[in-house]
């Protein structure tokens, strides 16, 4: 099955990505007006199913590396990743047949649809996280053991650095880390090299249609019909964590992330509770006043806008926001004990938290915002 | 004209190049007594006049990248050199036919016999300084315009990463620092490609013959017949700055450089005189009390012990040395307002410092301990 990705599938997708980046991922808006600009100029940007990807496929995954607090201030020339891309092949010696998202959340959901119409190349329907994470170590693509190398970075200049041999992908991540910094802070990414057999067997299937889904029922109940943000808990699978203002952002770029800790005040049912969230580029934890966590990591931490569940990405967040915090389910890949030593917790400076899945603490089915 | 290395010629490049390093370059003993290994071993080591370069020949230089205070505590597993110029051969498609020192200061000096012994390759007489310097834009390579990628660096684990493409070498400098910093503070490098005709036209000639010739002098006399720092001064060209005990040095780890000051007091003829050293990774400048420099990069200055003229290198000296400051006019390559723009003390943060020659502060023949 191949779609052709129209105008309404951008802004769509803009919406579920941005929701599924909890709060990462680069400004999905950044991301949607580069993608139109090419629908306008009429490149076709198509999205295959993963199952008709043939197992000899070649295939990479093409993003942004950064903070996206930087993203947002200096913005990207708009073919880093391209040249990320062909700066890979050149040094394989062989072409890309197709692409795929790193990660589905935020811009990172749309940089492989503007290679696509560069290039023409198919999309596949799927990711390596289901959502975002800051590390390229964090992905499905990694975690299952495939090779991190070669990869490629590419910075404004269309500079190029590709990581020839590296056997381990958090020392990729290190070694790429500070490169993209003295990039600027942002670059364009390609990695890894997979055949179309490796990727069927480690991506999350699915997803970019997940997300264009997510935004189609966001989008069609602000006309009136419903609740926006119930129509995006509905598609996603996911809860009212938290309802309230945001009354404090402590934000910093430390390391080439953005980091920081947000404070919201509860209002309608919520009113009198307090909550805060830290973030690494991604929000990872959110905790009541008395420390109990209420969502944690990889079960996805999503900001909404309570009106528009329009998403509040890290890089937008500022005091006085009414925000709806909502949680999802992490995908079952990412909840392997293999997956969570990578994504949970512990690897993100929690080590006295343990993830316990968001259904274990709130009870299936249940409603958080009546049982907390 | 073709040089198989000694024994002894290795102990005198070590002389030689210790005191050419100007303090950087890394730790000519850890160098030498690998290489010493290596003709145990049965290899061999020629050295070529470059005038005997075939103008189609491939070459690059190698050599380490890092602090050299990190060199002496954390050992070089002894192949990353080797293992970045074969991930750049690979990068390239093509095999190097010869290699040359991108510096002849210190452990850099001997890196690429090393590397020598390992494949067969020979070694161009001549280097890219005539002495060290702390930072890859800083040889005469770069300086003549020489494409300062591809590149590669290696660690410890056999990881590299290649510099594929970026326009000007003070980007290949910070993207490569950072990456070494990660790569534990050391790394093998490889870099640039070069054409034998391109090696010719750039280099300094003769530097590998000068720095043996250095070391020889010094040992014929320390056998007693004469002494051993007016014997380098006469090969080398230098003059005595200075002589007296290090009495406080300043150093820290700063942007993975050596980086510090270090103050002496005068002993003998500069009795009741004192002068301090800045210096990065190499020495930098030596200022008189009242401020007045008696020596400005790119002149050599050069530490070495006041009886057996053994070279003190910026990550073994330390309070209580008795040593003889030496200056050493720099090559003529090095003083172009081209190099100068990149190795004068402007390039090293001194912007309100002209860089005048030794001679023109001393005036020529004349010994500085008697004109101060």
């Amino acid at each position: 099955v191949e779609r052709i990705l129209t105008v309404d599938d951008l802004e769509r997708l803009a919406i579920g990505a941005g929701i599924l980046g909890t709060g990462g991922g680069g400004n999905p808006y950044l991301g949607k007006i580069r993608a139109l600009q090419h629908l306008k100029e009429g490149a076709e940007i198509r999205v295959i199913d993963i199952d008709d990807v043939p197992d000899d496929a070649l295939v990479t995954s093409v993003g942004g590396m950064g903070a996206p607090t930087v993203g947002v201030e200096r913005l990207s020339r708009g073919d880093e990743t391209l040249v990320a891309m062909r700066a890979l092949e050149a040094h394989i010696g062989k072409s890309f047949t197709h692409l795929i998202a790193g990660e589905i959340g935020g811009s990172n959901a749309i940089a492989p649809l503007i290679v696509a119409a560069q290039t023409g190349l198919p999309v596949i329907d799927g990711d390596g996280m289901g959502r975002a994470f800051p590390e390229l170590q964090m992905d499905t693509f990694m975690i299952s053991g495939i090779s991190p190398t070669p990869a490629a970075l590419a910075d404004h200049s269309h500079h190029n650095v590709v990581f020839d041999h590296i056997d381990n992908p958090s020392t990729l991540e290190r070694y790429a880390r500070v490169v993209t910094i003295q990039m600027g802070g942002g670059a364009g990414l390609a990695v890894p090299v997979m055949t179309g057999a490796q990727v069927k067997a480690a991506a999350i299937p699915g997803t970019m249609s997940l997300a264009i889904a997510i935004g189609d029922a966001v989008i069609a109940t602000r006309s009136g019909k419903g609740d926006p943000v119930d129509a995006a808990l509905s598609v996603s699978g996911g809860e009212r964590l938290f309802a309230g203002k945001i009354v404090s952002v402590e934000r910093r770029n430390e390391a080439g992330f953005a980091k920081g800790v947000l404070k919201l005040e509860g209002t309608g049912n919520d009113s009198g509770r307090s909550v805060s969230i830290d973030f690494q580029n991604e929000n990872l934890i959110v905790r009541a006043e008395n420390g109990e966590a209420l969502a944690i990591v990889p079960d996805l931490i999503c900001l909404v806008d309570e009106d528009s569940a329009e998403p509040i990405t890290t890089e937008i967040v500022r005091y006085g926001l009414r925000v709806v915090v909502i949680g999802i389910p992490a995908p079952e890949q990412l909840k392997t004990d293999a997956a969570l030593a990578v994504v949970g917790p512990a690897a993100f400076g929690y080590p006295g938290i343990e993830y316990v899945p968001m259904a274990g603490i709130y009870g299936q089915g249940i409603t958080t915002a009546s049982v907390r």
